[in-house]
This record gives structure tokens, C-alpha cells and sequence, in this order.
């Protein structure tokens, strides 16, 4: 029986904000699975901010996405055909298989997930990519120290979140800068952030951060870039530090990114800057996914998730992170588990 | 006997470039010395870009310097009248006493010069702030590994001078950024430098550094800002660390300094940024000041003093700090040594 894929290709690099163009459905067959190898069908694929960087052909921390081939990125799937030891029909697992509904791996390609520890979908996100970049970002550039207080941008988003959460567990003050207020009472009542800001809305960003940041800013855990930022670094602490995660506001710009040079603020407040991703840490990922993994049994962490449903809603997902559409982790269901 | 005392205060705080109205020259009596107390005459008075930054009345790592008082700063002076057990007539000492031909001293506030070591002067370049500042700076935030590459601007200034060699000396690959051609010769035939790049006669800098840094920027130590600084950020290799030293090149700026954002670079190369003053070293000055006067001794270090003399020439020499003109330390010799 020969399967049929589907699979979304990169038809196009987008210039500015990805449109029909940038992407194309294509249909292929299954390859044969060959001794060693295993057929996976998709269940969940991750939509991520980052994966707008890779539509441009520059160097980057990544390489660049391929002409005409399918779209990378984080997926969850099932085991549906193995002809390896390690592996047999109904096991889920998660890999960079991207975005279409089957993929041939070998056996080392992917990595077993426990469904009866924590649902799934969570090595997608809080247990997965997201919540390793916020813990290594915020603990080993953020360095948060009890009693500081913290700006998070991007706050509502899965990174951003998890970020807040880590900085209440070690004692500091969080204030999160988000898009509505739907975001902000999220941040504030279920995540107990100590302040939220909806830039949206408000008249005069400054004002704001220094109403909600009274002692100053230490650590500005940066995920938007832009103008936000701007605002957040007049008003630093002596040695605050900024991991740089990611810069969302600029990723669809046409024009080169302009604003205040930050250099004078670094001097004037012994300040650092750091930009990271998460694969910087992968000596680490086990140490980050264990802490992860118990202060959420404890209670400590919690998520939530913005499932989208069908592998051709995958596209549309993806432009509803520059739309802000988003609260918690972004994710595409493409199927539902046949086994198990 | 009354001593009158020579002294230069802020008169006005300057918009752009200081003026003849930014100091006013003024005459006051020499106070008397008290028990504890030590009489200094100034001999060498030193000028430094950051002092630009003190005459602001915004916050930063060192207070403003206060209107109508004597502008503060690093001096070298004889001890000319001694009511303090440690200290007699004829000895050299340093410390803040700024722009005046005379300072009663506690004797806490100031430190002995040994003379017959290295020159007096030093102690206001080499193995004084400035020889500091480029030893902390560079080895603490830059960290520079054998073979790398590493880009310095305002690079034949008295910090950017000693970057280099200490670069050298751990022997990675030195670039120089500097205005002048005699500058650029100063690098390259004197400190060895591998390549200098004049910025002021150059058709395209990203091409010159290119050229000169065929495998990257691996640390860039940034005395300067401005566009030198977002010619070399397009260049950097990952995990590249730039030390924020100065940014004499925005100083005298009235507008806000305007230029690319770093944030997207800083994530595509996980590079950081880092601003900061020597003063945070504090507690490691001895541990500098011994490495800086072995190699000294060792001859693996030298440095050239831009020496004007006479007290009225001060603010003309702190001026052409930002005309470019000086290479190595710039000093102004106040007098002559009564003693020794």
C-alpha cells in the first residue's frame, strides 16, 4: 500500500510578512520504511517565531529553510510502522519532522515521550523547546536574584510565560509587557505576575514601567525587540542583564531596524546584553528538562496551549504569531493518535 | 604664608561640544593643613573622555560633577607640606583631585607612587585607570582565546592601545580602528598590530574589515560607538563578546543616537554586549596593576603619553580628546617636581 503525504513546502522567501506565495501543499508518496527506520504520522506540529528567520537566506544560528523543500520545525507523532528495535507501532515521539502528515526516521532522529507523565503536547512546549529557552535564558544570562524585579516582553507567549513563572519561583518581582487584556488578567490572575502592561493600550509605555517597576529594572527578558525595548532600557538598574531571545516586532520588516543605540545605556549602567537560542544549552537539556518536568508535577509551572486544528491551518497558525493572536504555546493538530 | 590655588570649575553645563563657557578659571586661598593631613602640588593632570559624561546632570556609574565646584579627575602630585605620619615632603601620590594646582589631602585619600619603578606618569595611563580599564575590560568581558580575531576602536587612545597588546599578548589576531594615518602606522610598526584601519579616509569600512578579518570578529572592544560600531557588528562571529568601553563618538551629541538595533545580530551569533567601568574592578586593581607592571618590566607592553603642558591648557587638551588628536595617554604637566 503506497501512503500519500502531504507536505508544506517554502515555494517562496517572503519579504515581509509571509503571504500565499511563501508557502505551496504538495502530495508525495511514503517512502518504503527500511530496516532500522520507522514510519511516523504527525499528531501535533509546533509553530514557532523563530521559523520566520529561516525563510531568508542569511546565516544564521539555524541554516536557512531550503527552497522547495518541506518546512522544519518541532512535531509530535506516532509510531504507525517499525522496523526497528527500539520502536514499535502506537510509541509517540517527537523530532524536527516539520510540516507534513508522514515521515520516514531512523532510529536516532527522534526521542520517546512517556504519555502518561504529562500530555504530550507539552514536549512542544513548557517540557520542550520553549520552556529549555526560557529556563537557560532566563537562569544562565537573566541570573533573577530574589527580591529584583524582572520585565518580560512578550509575556503571554509560551516562552514568555514560562519565563514569568521561573522569575516568581526564584523570588523576584515580574512585571510582563503583552498585546490585550485578555493577556494581561492571564499573566496577572492565573500566572500571579506582580504587574502587567498592555502596550496596546496604553498612552505612555515609560509611565507605565516605572509605576509597575518602582525599584528599577534588573533583568529584561527580551522576546519583541523594537520599540518596547527601547522604553524598558531607560529605566535599567546598575548591572542588569537582558537575554535577548527574540526580536518579533522586527522579524517581518522590509527596512533595516533603527532606534536609540543602546551602547551609552550598557556603560552608564554596567549592563549586559545577550543574545541566545536555545540550542546553546544542548550539553544541558536534560538538567532543564527535569527541573522543568518537577515544578510542574509540583504545581509550580503552569501552561497553557492555543490549538489549532488541521494540517491546512498549519500556515495560518504560524502568521497568527505575528498577529498576536496567541496565548501559551501555539499548536497545529493534524491528527488524532491510532493507537493508544 | 597663603598659597593661591589655581583652580578650573564647571561654570555651565555644555549642549554639544564644550566651550569656553562650559569652565571658568577661578583663585582661592590654600586652605591650612590640618594634623593628618598632607599639602599636595599637582604635577600631571589627566584627561579622559568619560569626564565628558560627569559634566551631564544625568545619572550614571559616577555622579555628575557638581556646577561651580573644581572639575574632578585622576591627577599625579608632590607632597609638598606633611602633618601625617605616612607621608613626607617630596613624595609622589595620586588620586581624584582634579584640575587644580593644589589639594589638601587626608591621608586616605590619595596612594604613594614608587618612582624609581616606572615613570610617575604611568600611574594616569598604563598602570593606572586606563591600563586597568583596557586589563578588565578585555580579559573579563572580551575573554580572548589563541587565534581568535579581535577588533578595537579608538584603538591608538590610551585604552585601545594597551587592548591591543594585551590581545597580543594572548595571542590572538589584532585589528585597529584609529583617524589617522600616522595613528595606523603607530599600531602596526610599534604595538604589532596585524592590520589598522583608518576610518577617516576609508571609501567603505565593511569592506576593510572584511579584508582585515578574514575568519570574523571573534571580540570587539568598543571605545567609540556609532557607525564604526554597526560596521563591526555585521561582522561578528558567534558567541562573539563585545566589551562597551566608550562611546566617545556619541558624547558630545545633542540629538539621540540613532543606528540599526543590535538585537537581531545579537541573537543570530549569541554574541554579547556588555558595558562597563573600571570601577567595578575595584576590588581586583592590585591583581591588574601587578600583571600590568610585569609585563611592563618585561617589555611586553609599552605606551606612548601625549604630554601638553601648563595648567591653562587643560580644557584645551581635554577638547582634543574629541578632535582625535592624541595618541597613547593624553596628560597636561601642571609643574615641575620641587623635591626629588
Amino acid at each position: 500500500m503506497t501512503r500519500v503525504n502531504k507536505q508544506i513546502i517554502l515555494a517562496k522567501r517572503p519579504q515581509g510578512m509571509p503571504d500565499n506565495n511563501t508557502f505551496q501543499f504538495v502530495k508525495k508518496d511514503v517512502a518504503d520504511v527500511k530496516d532500522g527506520q520507522i514510519l511516523i504520522k504527525t499528531l501535533y506540529v509546533s509553530v514557532d517565531p523563530y521559523m520566520r528567520g529561516r525563510m531568508e537566506n542569511v546565516e544564521s544560528y539555524v541554516e536557512p529553510f531550503k527552497l522547495n523543500e518541506v518546512i522544519d520545525g518541532g512535531s509530535i507523532g506516532e509510531v504507525i510502522e517499525s522496523k526497528s528495535d527500539r520502536f514499535k507501532e502506537g510509541d509517540v515521539v517527537t523530532g524536527m519532522f516539520g510540516w507534513q502528515e508522514y515521515y520516514v526516521a531512523g532510529e536516532n532522529e527522534v526521542r520517546p515521550i512517556d504519555p502518561s507523565i504529562a500530555p504530550i503536547t507539552t514536549h512542544l512546549g513548557i517540557l520542550g523547546m520553549t520552556g529549555l529557552t526560557a529556563y537557560f535564558g532566563l537562569l544562565d544570562i537573566g541570573k533573577p536574584k530574589e527580591g529584583e524585579t524582572i520585565v518580560i516582553s512578550g509575556a503571554a507567549g509560551s516562552v514568555g510565560s514560562t519565563v514569568g513563572q521561573i522569575a516568581k519561583i526564584k523570588g523576584t518581582r515580574v512585571v510582563g509587557i503583552a498585546g490585550s487584556d485578555e493577556k494581561i488578567s492571564y499573566l496577572k490572575d492565573e500566572l500571579n505576575f506582580d504587574e502587567g502592561i498592555n502596550y496596546r493600550t496604553t498612552d505612555d509605555i515609560k509611565s507605565d514601567l516605572q509605576r509597575a517597576c518602582p525599584d528599577g529594572i534588573d533583568v529584561y527578558f527580551d522576546n519583541v525587540g523594537g520599540e518596547i525595548s527601547d522604553a524598558v532600557m531607560t529605566q535599567l538598574n546598575r548591572y542588569a542583564r537582558i537575554p535577548i531571545c527574540g526580536a518579533i516586532s522586527t522579524y517581518n520588516m522590509e527596512e533595516t531596524d533603527i532606534g536609540p543605540r543602546v551602547q551609552q545605556t550598557l556603560i552608564k549602567k554596567s549592563a549586559l546584553m545577550q543574545g541566545f537560542t536555545v540550542g546553546n544549552y544542548s550539553d544541558r537539556f536534560k538538567e532543564g528538562a527535569q527541573q522543568l518536568g518537577q515544578w510542574l508535577q509540583e504545581g509550580k509551572l503552569t501552561y497553557r496551549e492555543t490549538i489549532r486544528e488541521g494540517f491546512d491551518n498549519i500556515p495560518d497558525a504560524f502568521l497568527d504569531l505575528f498577529r498576536g493572536k496567541n496565548i501559551g504555546k501555539l499548536l497545529v493538530k493534524v491528527a488524532n493518535r491510532q493507537y493508544g
